[in-house]
């Protein structure tokens, strides 16, 4: 993430990602104001042996793409809320990378950030079959619970 | 695809798969107009062995979307630009997913149907190491294409 | 509706419902987390006898497109906002469907929820003449309670 | 329709209405160069008959808005391109109607024009069984069409 | 104005219409909800001798182009905020008239509806010079104002 | 206006202005690139009788907002469209202004050229009744004009 | 700043300046309220022996644009959020200039404010070595706060 | 420039500062497809003797951010037009950096590209006075061939 500020929304993912058992890292890396941070970052995440790499960052958030200009891993961007406009800065930013250099980008704030663990689970499930089952059943569950929430309302004018 | 009109942009994705020689099907599915194909697909596509999903669309774009709602495998998103808005509406509609069922959405158009293959080839890559080492050597055949074109410009005012 | 958290707003368009005496139910469905739920409900509506579905989502707001695939009833489209972009990303997801099938599209959020009701009583008016009485009723006892606000102000300068 | 210009997107409306067997006039009335006539076209609508009215209109599109308002008949709205910002504030103009005068909106251009066709043919399907018979053959041809056609792409890298 | 709730805004305009003693009336008149009051007041508007209307509408704030259409008077318009969107939709809706109906568009909100007043006095000026001195003395004075706090603030670093 | 190139637009005011035989001329004046010119001629207009200025400027267009910070006189804006934006920049600079210096806002470009001379004409019919009555006849004409195309189009499907 | 009202925002730009020790004053100037204060201001400021020149403006913000039209010297422009529209309105307006006449734009609000300072910082750098000096000794603080910060987050799932 | 297709924009920057003779270089550096080059040209300019760094890129655009994270000089950003959103998205992620790490952002395109020309020469004309009086002698034939052209333009209705 590009500011301590956003661990809020960052601690999202975490949590997903503890629920799948995926063994994560959490680091403030700012691709402005720590450029050579963020760059020694990328470029030994693969040899670290991450698998995939997930950015947020908010106003014009180049982390994502900075960092995926310097590893061939897999890079999820997740763009936040700045004071302004509501996101739509971060999602350009994060979103609208040139051909060669993809950020798979999910939507902005906090439902991003959950759907940036989701995702990381559900890349990594292509090599580990147990992933992607965790990834089954959490959506079954939700899709029950949302079921069972659905015939609570169920009137007549 | 979500219609045979986005055929043009989509090639782009499958030329570059071609180059990546990772196996790829093209299929015209329109979640509005052919509901049950769209799911079929997705239910049938981790069975059928595929372990990405690539869906383009524009308008109110919910093929991705859709698909991601009933597959547990990744699923990349491209908005493509429709007659109006320049592909705001599909940008919208494909990356503003609610927190549960990600969509890993690439830039609008040509470039995003480049990107889609990279990302496909950069996720493969986690499981099959040739992969990898294949987007390495893009990324640095395209660095250095650049990296030449940069010494032709170098006059002084 | 597609998440529990949208009642306040829904309960808007109930509360018409009722007034009209239209005959309703409340559902919390998902596009995208109980896609399956959302496609038998759809596929189910005209057999149980719905005339009118009233779809309302937020984000990526593909419920009401998705039901408007698979019936051949009208689909009334109120677009929530989420907490980013004030629901024009739910209102380009509603509105901007591709030729073939349409959704009823009514204003953001709480006006478009009573006026989702209003739609549902003005199609029902074609095949029930009662129902086209109320509607002109509430219009008409609607302008009577503006002309009389309108005479409270009546001041110079 | 606003204007004679918009005539060529409204006629792929009557065209599909023909299609449907559906009877239709179509009429130049612009809400603010002729709103005369557009108010006494709105009142007159339902004792001549009519069931439903499509207003299609560019810019400030308030002709939808202006006839809702003096109808108790459905009204769909076509927001329509004008010259700059890619229909965005005829959309605006049409959707965001007050709580108390629904305008059921449809996509912005030709889209919208085919899709007000459809809607209107499952409004009146609701009091017409052959008419969402008719809606029914043609979803049904239309999604035949398109999976006849996604096997003419299947090759694979 | 469209709705009574729109009055703490409209009465900036009020307020500054009696400090150039410009006689007044205000009135709550929608649109949509009361198009026949609407119409009423627009048509005997030039008889009862207005000679400039201030319309403030939110949403598909079609109240000024309503009155504008029916009146040879010039109409100011006001874009109030509604809910959502910042009150874009309304300046759109109030700005983007076709050719041969203007709307003499001001600022959204509470600058605009300060704004209103002052251009109905510069309007009015041409015929009523002592208000065209009254705008001078307005401008003079606050011009004055603001100087002043300037030289409060003139600290060296 | 801001600029030589802004003509082919201006001209559209022009004519309208010489149908109404309002007595006009036309200046290539740039609030940014001659600010001092801009500057004079809002400061002499009153005295040299002028009683209405029509700006029209592309991009950030200060011309209008310039000219009313120097002149009591009622300013009209024409937002221009640029090359990129579709002219929301100009529309933006135009109409936003702050509390107490309005400028009369109309639609952007070719539209609002020609709203500016009839918003100019409405504005001088206070003082000039014959111009209200040039007023009234040109929007009796042209609702007769569109009245006439109506019954052009009378099919029925 | 263009008002007393932007104060707060226009002190975090003192702030830094006063740690640069860059001298510098505060005054509150209106392109469009005072904007012959503004002219004088701008005229003056070379003769007066000031460099840079920072303008801080919201909704039509012709501040920056107004003093650069008549000052040789680099102007820097902060757009504020207003009420509405987030400051888009002012970003637009002071970003878009004409060609011939630049305003070096930074962020909307505070983040653009504290920027303001160090773009004016590196502007100088140019001539004064011992400003550059701040500027790289300000970054590398900034870099090593952040870097430190990093190590907190630290854990696996 | 981020790449050679931006070479027509660009080369409009280029020709104005040959005029103000100012020694330039042009370069080819991509932010995401050469981050290495570009971090080495960011890290060596000061030392090399670069005094001010014009970036231009367009979509995600991140290459004056990324140069401006590496270096104390000024950097002034074009946001350029890609093929969709008309620039929005690049004047987004040039303009809207964090606190910390400023862009002098100009506007989109070409008018941008010309004055980031002006921009440099008038930051460097705090070093150098004769830079300051070519961009005085600039700003006075630029004005002055702007008031011939508006006396071309004078007649009355």
């Amino acid at each position: 993430m590009g500011s301590k500020s956003d661990l809020p929304v960052v601690e999202e993912t975490a949590k997903l990602l503890s629920q799948f058992e995926i063994r994560h890292e959490i680091r403030v890396i700012s691709a402005h104001r720590t450029p050579e941070l963020a760059r020694r970052y990328a470029l030994e995440a693969e040899e670290r042996g991450l698998e995939v790499i997930i950015a947020a960052a908010s106003g014009a958030a180049h982390l994502a793409g900075v960092i995926a200009s310097l590893t061939p891993l897999p890079v999820i961007g997740i763009p936040l809320e700045g004071r302004t406009m509501g996101g739509v800065d971060s999602l350009y930013s994060t979103v609208q990378m040139p051909a060669g250099v993809p950020v798979a980008t999910v939507a902005i704030g906090q439902a991003g950030a959950r759907n940036a663990a989701i995702l990381a689970a559900q890349i990594l499930g292509i090599k580990f079959p147990e992933l992607r089952n965790k990834v089954k059943a959490y959506k079954a569950e939700m899709a029950e619970r949302i079921e069972k929430e659905t015939y609570l309302f169920n009137k007549s004018g």
